[in-house]
């Protein structure tokens, strides 16, 4: 038998009863004679009551102190858990990331773990522990505390998996798996038994918010199989993130969407790598991320690029454009808001010439333009109206999946 | 200019209006030049409701978790303060217990302080920080979370002191000091302006709750001069608890109440001192506190011993008494209920005779009866029924203080 990983986020343990069906989860693979390391998020809106409090005080608080506020949201859900355990008879002993440590770099809200010394937990479950571990958090290499940002919980779990060399971490959450789209705005989705790390990874970047990005790249790196499946079905499956698919599992795995992209056009660019090398190092300086980016040249030689940024960097780029509008020889700036990305994920992609003719013919047959198309390997995605894209993403997913 | 040490308990930093009034009497240290480091509890009612939801789960929380979870309430406040002290353009810093780090032993819920490191918090004060640590919590040499149990808070407090070598440790609470009695029960009370360390021991172990007794003997050993006083008034100067008092202060500093006593009464115990220790160690052995005790021989050589105990220690003390009635050689065991221990305490009582005439007077003008008395270098004590005690407080308070 081997060391299971399990992670439970906040709703899962959003009460005590919840607590206790999250003891069932755990129990049994312990039963079974697995060792098993616990990660838990902090309980239901803890973490947003804990920032609603810290905005009464000020609207930028100091990021070391914020970490140790919140830090304190997991730290109450370990000793819980822990207590649920006990009560029901079983050993468990719980830490904080500065307990085990988890040593992490110095970026207060948005560390990265460097190192984790797996000591104390290995000591623990050969004495026959279940080891309840607080997510999110870890501590710097001066004994501040740290936490992880988004998704951190995830990526602890993942990490901790790493690290103990762990047959599989299963990541338990409201869910029962990842889908092939959002069920809320598409019909007929399915769940999907296995997809492999790549493509999870530009699902997450697509939109999907299953799993985030970081705790896949380590189950990627350290070829840890990750479980997604819900806290509150007994029996559920699950899908499972690995390298390779089943055979007999489908070559397209999801359809995405993010919504609030704008797409910039340029007009009048010199055809000029340096110019161009110029506007994404000063966009890239005022920390915008770019996103899709296509050029063209028109009949003059001189070009026409465009991009798609998140909304929320709109005006921090027009900034930067409009400073620099000589520099670089823009001539004019068109923006179009209020688009969305819509996402075709897949390892068949590549091999599959059809896909882009059909996820075209999809758009075509519901009238919907096309703003912008990018394709990888692995990924088609697309700019539609963001009033357009819920439709766009039932047709696509119709002609792929069901 | 020297190092202050401040502690603010829970209703002082219960929300952020009354955090910002903390912010003030920190602020007003640090403006005179001096070193000001400040220990503050969880907010208001938190503790209370972190047990109330570990109640949810058991009745008996493992207590090494149970530490894990309510040490997160002065996470929380320090956290909160520093960021409020950084929003007036003050530099802070925060620590938990372990950061610091604060070593204690293992006992968890009721630890005592061992060591304490003051390099960082010395380096932090010389680069013109606030330092702010969470009270009633530590580490033990193991890494595991403690908490320091009653009055915890205030025992941190003296203790920074006593290791930073600090001018003064000022305790500041909702009352404006330490009262010759309690000002609900006893009409015309008078706040004492100073009070020795031993008659403050008295007075807290008497049932008067202003400071722990813990905190008043670190004070006592290292001779930090604690001040209590309020937050919520500005121009408070509050009880000076230090080795002497000032030559114009009252000999007699205070009558305090603890209610809920029983006094137990032995009959026919042999006068053999043997069968008294035998008593005692039996009654130690399962952690029950004796206060007073006397003892009286009748006719035939026999003793009747009394002794008074905390009624929570009732039934657990008549089943000692029971199972050891034969080889002990009781007769009969009696037992009043109900009663309330009133104490009179200052360092005049040793010198001055007709202090204990003067409470019996009192008493007899009142027609009070006295279950039980007993005396020592600084305090008077008696028994009395309970629905009398608050009269019997009265009527002494006004024979000796006004």
């Amino acid at each position: 038998m081997g060391i299971i990983v399990q992670k439970f986020g906040g709703t899962s343990v959003a009460d005590t009863e919840k607590l206790f069906k999250v003891c069932k989860h755990i129990t049994k693979e312990f039963d079974k004679g697995n060792q098993v390391v616990v990660v838990v998020s902090a309980q239901g809106k803890t973490t947003d009551k804990l920032i609603s409090e810290e905005r009464e005080i000020t609207n930028i608080p100091d990021k070391r102190e914020h970490d140790v506020l919140v830090a304190t949201g997991e730290q109450i859900t370990i000793a819980k858990l822990a207590m649920c355990l006990k009560k029901l008879n079983y050993n468990a002993v719980s830490y904080m990331g500065w307990q085990v440590p988890i040593i992490t770099d110095s970026v207060h809200g948005n560390a990265r773990i460097k190192s984790i010394d797996n000591t104390k937990i290995l000591k623990d479950l050969n004495n026959n522990n279940i080891v309840i571990i607080a997510g999110f958090q870890g501590i710097d290499k001066n004994g501040n505390i740290t936490t992880l940002g988004r998704g951190g919980s995830d990526t602890t779990a993942v990490a901790l998996a790493a690290i103990l060399k762990a047959d599989r971490c299963d990541i338990f959450t409201d869910v029962d798996g990842v889908f092939s789209s959002d069920p809320r705005k598409v019909e007929n989705t399915i769940k999907i038994e296995s997809i492999t790390y790549d493509e999870m990874l530009e699902l997450a970047s697509s939109g999907a918010k299953v799993l985030h990005n970081r705790c896949v790249e380590i189950g990627k790196n350290f070829n840890i199989p990750i479980i997604v499946k819900s806290t509150f079905e007994d029996n559920s499956e699950g899908t499972i993130v690995k390298y390779r698919k089943d055979l007999e599992d489908l070559y397209i795995s999801g359809i995405a969407k993010q919504d609030d992209i704008v797409r910039i056009t340029l007009n009048g660019l010199e055809n000029n790598i340096e110019k161009v090398y110029q506007l994404f190092n000063l966009l890239a300086k005022s920390d915008i991320s770019i996103d899709m980016i296509t050029k063209s040249l028109d009949c003059k030689n001189l070009r026409d690029l465009s991009f798609s940024i998140s909304s929320e960097n709109l005006n921090k780029t027009m900034n930067v454009l409009n400073e620099n509008k000589k520099i670089l020889g823009i001539k004019n700036i068109n923006c179009s808001e209020n688009l969305s990305k819509v996402s075709l994920i897949g390892v068949g992609i590549a091999n599959i010439p059809t896909v882009a003719t059909k996820v075209i013919e999809a758009l075509y047959e519901n009238n919907i333009n096309m703003h912008m198309i990018s394709t990888s390997e692995i990924k088609i995605s697309i700019l539609v109206d963001k009033n357009k894209s819920d439709i766009a993403m039932n047709a696509i997913h119709k002609k792929f999946i069901n």
